[in-house]
């Protein structure tokens, strides 16, 4: 850093604003003086507890309050958890977008589906050594290997010093596309000295080093020679554009015709093969439509589908719902993926589906990972030499496996920092603290609706689940305030229409005698009423066999 | 076979009533003449679509039908998937019930949980060696492996030939407790003919041999020696009474006082204690209220929760919420369990709270399966030579990966074959063929309620989770048919109060429009009018925020 200027040096912000208590969502602000610079913007997919919810994104208040100061959007990779709250954040942060060309390929094609968020938002592509300078900060991006091509790290160049944030990465020496990660910038920083290293611990758990994508093209071209015979179904990530290159190599050297199925995957490719990032050899694609003027064993199919979603093409082909594409006796489906953690079952079930048909089934062999393991995550950490760790990109365990790593490799235990969502990391080459804890929960997408659904909704959403809703109606007279009409009552998700005549009849009988003993009371408060209608239908269902379904209590006045 | 007695042997039937389609529902009838035997009568717990079911049972409509015939249950082993059930399908089928002594134990403590029961069936302990007859069955129980003590292997004796049920099994030459598999018995059944063999197939994708239980001792033992300085926690299943044996056996040698947290593994160990199934050393037990008198590093907590379930001890502890035991830092949490499939999530999830309140854990590695693998497998295929192979006991994969292991044995592809619940075999020397398949599918127990909750109320529950519920009424003059109230409405699950506001006065007027409009038509059919306010709010519903609510319209008669 130049200090000729004797400016006083204050200290750079590190901000996550999501992702450190669940996986996906990265966001982090880096804040120095009168600019923010935003790395990453992505999304998560909802839990199973986030009943009806579509995506969870981040929330960006603390942006919105410091709107003047946003420089722009900083992008590591094209990763749905990098760049899939975009629609939603651009339209209150329209700032500039700075990326690999892949990558705002990718960023572009999203942003049209976006209505007219395109031509209101600059983007600018970046190439590998380059800086872009955003007000006080400077962003270097450096080559690195991740499951997707063009992804990049990032030298992030500040008065109070440089932080390096790997991006997702891992060390591939032979990758298939492109350059190995550039070891010797990561070197040159750490000679030079770097304050922090937010590093990727997806894999921190695992010892070892993650085998190169290109290891899964040899696999291919073993299972492919020994299944001349069948037609060859292989389920990968839609943007793992490497993957699919060499599936088609290996077909295209088998002399099979390829079919791609999947509308993200088809959508990825296309913009992969604009930009020059895939080389598909001629007459090798050819329509779903056509591939029944093929025999089988000059086919292979490439489809979505690997994580057992339900309405994806592998899925569809399962259950016999795809148009183009049945499971035949005979066909090998190879899932060149692994299930992401929570779904195993789904893919299980898919596998079942599968086999059950007749088709042969190869599973887990024809993958790699695409995050670095314990010995790439020392490798970073020996050429770096960061004063302070911040693991980031991982649960907890994660986060804490590499914080053990960071230990062993003489980080002191004091300059490792496990942060959370929403902490302001204040750091120099003195000191770290977080100065202060924003709220950042995050926000819910459902429907067209955005943070319209809140953990109290939720938690309507998980009772009717589990039980049902009862609703018990009367008509009160407005003037004689006597009842008039009802009790009545309806149900949704309780149980089996014949069963509830019986039951509700009985329901009914009580309700009616804890209501005529409230009017004879006396009793004309509404809310007491609704109480007395709440209870006696609730105390009836739980008594009765032990059910707490929602009772929803109506009155009407007439 | 003796068949002097010349009477004409017919077919043996099969007939599993559950289980092959979902893991857990253990259950198989088999059947010759006037006399059908039920092997196990076993639960499975709830899939995620089942929304609030809280077990799932079989149908036993075709017991219940021929219930003159039922002689009885047989039950292998004390595991919920295979005992689970008995309790509710007793009250059908009170027969009497053939068992080992843990097994019988453990379902009489069951059956005192419910009721009468226990008074009305009788039970019978069997001796490993002994048989049973019943009616024209004969029933010898085979000891064998298993993670609980006391189960069994059966050899079914019928005049059509002998079939083997493995039960759960894997080969364990060093038990913890007792004698290890009786192989001398079954190569002796294999020499004399053997017609069928069903086997269990949970493993049969892994190669190679499941360790003895007696490696885990081992493992403890380790982990308490470099440990001398924490509190150890150890997590493992309830009913696995040798692993706790072992605990108690490590922690006695390392000096260290015991607490058993979890309701269902103090019942369990209460009656293996009694039946001499486990030896506790006298002093080694403390109440869980009293471990706040010794130090940390003098106590060692066993405990429920190992697979993350919400409400068990584990959970409590790692989320505050236990009342006896609060998680330190320094603390070592051990999980002396795999997760089972599907609950993966949950039990990352506690991994994740018990790191982030400082304690150290140990995943996986104190553990070992109670299911044999390929060799073990292979292994009771070469001893038994079984003309007919079933594979049973495991998802369709793992059933396929014994089929092709016996393929490899020996056993010809046509006399492989692959069940579905409900499938009535027909078995004999000469030939195996389904005559009959008879409907059996899952019921579910929600509460108090057996089958009264099918899947068209689970489709409810489900839409009810993913969007809530709108409810809309009017009050029509039941004399003018003219509208007198309303339109009015109340949503459950749908969006935050605040916004809902707004977007409820917008459908309102438009569902106001809609009904104004109708009645103007002259409408009156009630059919009609709730159409006419069920499709004007879905409409509004799906334009404005692409949610599909369940609407619910209420016309009430004034």
């Amino acid at each position: 850093m130049k200090k000729e200027e004797k400016k006083p040096v204050s200290a750079l912000k590190i901000i996550p604003l999501g992702g450190l208590e669940q996986i996906g969502m990265n966001i982090t602000a880096f804040e120095y003086g009168d600019s923010i610079v935003v790395v990453d913007c992505g999304l998560a997919f909802p839990e199973d507890d986030m009943f009806g919810i579509d995506l969870v994104i981040p929330d960006v208040t603390y942006l919105k309050e410091n709107i003047d100061r946003v420089k722009g959007f900083v992008i590591t990779h094209a990763h749905e958890d990098h760049i899939g709250a975009l629609p939603y954040v651009l339209r209150d942060i329209p700032v500039p977008i700075y990326a690999t060309k892949l990558t705002i390929g990718i960023i572009e094609s999203k942003l049209k589906e976006h209505g007219d968020l395109l031509s209101h938002v600059k983007r600018k592509v970046v190439k590998f050594g380059q800086s872009i300078n955003l007000g006080e900060l400077r962003i270097e991006f450096i080559k690195t290997n991740h499951s997707i091509v063009d992804a990049a790290s990032l030298a992030i160049f500040s008065p109070a010093g440089v932080v390096v944030h790997t991006g997702d990465f891992k060390v591939d020496y032979t990758p298939v596309y492109g350059d190995s990660i550039d070891l010797e910038r990561f070197a040159n920083l750490g000679k030079k000295g770097v304050l922090a290293l937010l590093c990727d611990s997806t894999n921190a758990e695992r010892p070892g080093f993650t085998p190169s994508e290109r290891t899964v093209g040899k696999t291919f071209d073993t299972i492919f020679n020994e299944h001349r015979n069948s037609r060859i179904i292989i389920a990968t990530f839609a943007s793992n554009v490497d993957r699919v290159q060499q599936i088609i190599n290996t077909a295209n050297f088998y002399g099979r015709k390829v079919v791609v199925e999947g509308r993200s995957m088809v959508n990825i490719m296309d913009i992969a093969e604009t930009l020059g990032r895939i080389s598909i050899p001629e007459e090798t694609l050819i329509e779903s439509d056509q591939v029944k003027n093929y025999p089988p064993e000059r086919t292979v199919v490439i489809t979505t589908g690997s994580q057992g979603e339900s309405m994806a093409a592998l899925s569809r082909m399962a259950n016999g719902t795809h148009k183009k594409v049945a499971i035949r006796p005979g066909d090998l489906v190879v899932f060149s993926s692994n299930p992401i953690p929570g779904n195993e079952k789904a893919v299980t079930r898919i596998i079942n589906e599968l086999l059950l048909k007749g088709a042969d089934v190869i599973f887990q062999d024809a993958h790699v990972s695409g995050h670095a393991c314990q010995e790439e995550i020392k490798l970073i950490y020996s050429l770096v030499q960061p004063r302070y760790a911040i693991p980031v990109h991982g649960e907890y365990k994660h986060r804490k496996a590499q914080a053990r790593l960071a230990e062993q490799l003489g980080v002191s235990k004091e300059n490792i920092l496990m942060l959370k969502s929403g902490d302001i990391l204040e750091l120099s080459e003195e000191s770290a603290k977080v100065s202060e804890h924003i709220n950042c929960a995050p926000v819910y997408v459902d429907g067209l609706g955005v943070g319209d659904v809140g953990n109290a909704v939720l938690r309507e959403r998980q009772r009717l689940s589990e039980s049902g809703i009862v609703v018990a109606t009367i008509a009160v007279d407005s003037y004689s305030n006597m009842l008039v009409s009802g009790p009545e009552l309806f149900t949704k998700g309780l149980v089996y229409e014949k069963e509830s005549d019986e039951l509700l009849d009985e329901a009914r009988e009580e309700l009616t005698s804890a209501l005529v003993e409230a009017f004879d009371r006396g009793t004309s408060d509404w809310g007491k009423l609704k109480s007395v209608m709440k209870d006696s239908v609730s105390d009836y269902f739980w008594r009765k066999n032990k059910r707490r379904p929602i009772v929803l209590p109506i009155i009407m006045s007439v």
